[in-house]
């Protein structure tokens, strides 16, 4: 097998989580003795590939109208892009690619990858669709942080006809990078469970805020608004692409959690004491039982 | 001024709430070179009052029987127990504080008290209803600690005609147990507040949780889910009861959350991207103003 410190990486888009990629990568795969590899970084954004050069992270910095340069170069490529700006640039620069290397993307979506893949699969390039289960509010190249990825779930949806040797290589990569569960599944499935443990979570984050009276209520919170909000410090843009890329099975999400909230509604409305009582118990034991509670990714 | 190192604290209730003020107390006022006061402790369950002698914690215990004994000496009197038990403990024993004493509770709903003052109310008590916003999703005396209260909110509401110094003794011992941010305010603004930043989260969290199809959704996990759903390994009596005693309050604000989420899930509906947008640019700004980022707990 390859030797992740012998290989260059090549990163497009060096935002939150490119920038955080190729940290996580010179952190934990480079700054490793007798490693040889380099970090090859493009960006449409001439002050992250700055700063990201001046930081050591990145070994070289390619402007978009370059990036064929760049590709040609690397055995691995994370494409880092919104969702249909990562389906664009593998569809224009699939020919770019080094034959033989692993190609890769982070887009919380699948299924527009999945449904034109005929436009940008090789048969020469190993394409492993990915999704780091990791991020933060803040945005760019500026908070990005090799850190962020310990002890969180990667999926992954391998397409048919992968090398089985470059398939371990990127699970020895990302446990590299401190990813603890990888989960390797189909584009369907993970664009269903997504819909529900990320996308369902945002848009309830920012529906409470958008219900909230006034901006004066933090004074009365005592954490559990802080946490059920963090995440409604939305990328706008971003999410906006996300939810209307998955539409189908977050909606359908949304009508299954407003059916549970109607139903615990009416037991309050009904002063039903018994059987919100009862539902509360089951909720408790049914979070219990899915484990990995919060204190795991804040260790 | 009365010295805080020289009172006797009295503390109705060593379960998770009543065991951190007890430990809080015990670190941050009697811990400290020149306090002679102590901490008394009463509940009905023996291996909590057992715990909280060994662990040095409260200097004597009672029983429930004998609590009447406890109040006569304690210059504080902390009742930690649930809504409608406050109420029953307070009209019950309210003879048996001692003359001059200052009398709280952490009850999440205080209509249910202020609807009844005139039962327990002394003149020469002062009861000071208060709210410490801080907990956990763990249960009982021996998940309790000392320092859950660092850097979060006290909400108090004073009744009228409480002494000056004793509001100031009040509030100087919640700051040194820790809390940063002490409001104050009215029961009626509380109820409704607190239905929004504390009820209407448990309902939400408790919600999703319920509509999950199985419970191995955290496979696919990045965070979110887990932040927004921590509380939902919710005490189910004891958040059953503050449901019910909050009802008006908490369904306007459930109401209010449905209309939001319903408007995000038209546009998704409706493939209304700009408006999607608009409204979470909106969103992630209120929230940004909204201040007090979950980053404060954590630190």
């Amino acid at each position: 097998m390859k030797k992740l410190g012998c290989l260059t990486y090549g990163i497009v888009g060096l935002g939150l989580m490119g920038g955080s990629i190729a940290k996580s990568i010179r952190e934990n795969v480079l700054d490793v003795q007798g490693a040889t590899g380099k970090i090859l970084g493009a960006d449409r954004n001439a002050a992250a590939l700055e700063l990201s050069l001046e930081q050591h992270i990145v070994d070289e910095t390619f402007c978009m109208e370059k990036v064929d340069v760049m590709l040609s170069e690397c055995d691995f490529v994370f494409v880092c892009l919104y969702p249909h700006a990562t389906l664009d640039f593998l569809c224009t620069h699939s020919a770019a690619f080094k034959s033989g290397s692993i190609v890769t993307d982070i887009s919380g979506v699948k299924a527009l990858l999945f449904e034109n893949i005929e436009k940008f699969s090789r048969e020469d390039v190993d394409f492993i669709p990915g999704h780091p289960m990791a991020g933060s509010e803040k945005e760019g190249f500026v908070n990005s942080s090799g850190g962020i990825f310990k002890n969180h779930n990667y999926i992954i949806m391998p397409v048919a006809g992968v090398k089985k040797e470059n398939l371990e290589l990127f699970k020895l990569l990302v446990s590299t990078m401190g990813f603890t569960r990888i989960v390797e599944t189909d584009s369907v499935t993970h664009d269903s469970k997504i819909a529900f443990t990320s996308q369902l979570c945002h848009v309830i984050a920012s529906a409470l805020v958008d219900s909230a009276e006034d901006t004066g209520v933090t004074a009365f919170g005592g954490g559990s608004f802080e946490d059920l909000t963090r995440i409604a410090m939305i990328n706008a843009p971003l999410w906006t692409e996300l939810f209307l890329a998955n539409k189908k099975e977050l909606l359908a999400h949304i009508s299954s959690f407003e059916s549970s909230l109607s139903k615990l509604k009416n037991f309050i409305q009904n002063g039903d004491a018994a059987s919100l009582e009862k539902t509360l118990t089951e909720v408790r034991e049914k979070r219990i039982s899915m484990g990995r509670i919060d204190s795991v990714y804040k260790a």
